[in-house]
């Protein structure tokens, strides 16, 4: 049975980047170098225990300037669509965006991090801990996108 | 400043699982041969073209479960608390899951999945493509949990 329930979030926190709009934001951020920082509000600073021994952490936020979607959409990596759950396009049913960065320091309820691919402002929803254990596959087919990513020489 | 603002989510499907209870659902899915079916409500149905394409697909649920939150927790990987941030645990400010899993077989709007944690009747929220050209990254450090899963046989 379809179930129209609904579901409210609140942000941890915000993120500052250097993209300041969604032109600006690079379609694969791990490859750049840039910084950007995590402020997470300081009435969940005690969580951030212990987060300084990890190189590397998933972040989960929301495409606060996601507008509607469609089913089918085209990519930068091919001339014809795909069904949007084959896609990473920030404009989805459930804007939600994910993106395993790099922490390259931590300055209290701040964590400075390199491979964040979200514009300024985006609202921050969490931060969990990337375990290459639990979060990798060896992948044997990668649909559409095979040789894509690479062919465009990204 | 803080913005106090507030997002509403409407879940796109119902994941099916063999887990009825969080009592029953493993710590580590990705080890388990289980299989789970993810119902994507018939309205987006159309969003998972190509999706057969693909062996691996990152699924991101609602922990509809989770009660409330502490900033530090205990897990079974370690005897002292650690920073939330840090865990897995599903209690969280925004209770949001994450598994990659190896996609089986798809049944029109219906996705046959391996490796999925969450109980059943979870809400899911979104299905993206695994990319590990986009999601993996190597790891230095994996702070308090170095060590600790392979300890434990898991």
């Amino acid at each position: 049975m379809r179930k129209k329930q609904c579901l409210e979030l609140k942000p941890i926190g915000v993120i500052h980047s250097p993209y300041k709009n969604t032109g600006k934001a690079p379609h694969q951020g791990y490859k750049s170098e840039d910084i950007s920082s995590i402020e997470v509000f300081k009435e969940f600073n005690e969580g951030l225990q212990d987060i300084e021994g990890f190189s590397h952490i998933i972040v989960i936020y929301w495409f606060h300037k996601s507008q509607g979607f469609h089913l089918l959409v085209k990519t930068p990596w091919d001339d014809i669509p795909h069904g949007l759950f084959t896609t990473r396009s920030p404009h989805r049913p459930c804007p939600l965006g994910l993106t395993v960065v790099e922490l390259v320091a931590r300055e209290e309820n701040v964590l400075k991090v390199k491979g964040l691919d979200a514009i300024d402002g985006t609202p921050l929803l969490d931060i969990k801990p990337y375990i290459p254990r639990v979060d990798e596959r060896s992948v044997v087919r990668l649909g559409w996108l095979e040789g894509k990513l690479g062919e465009k020489g990204c």
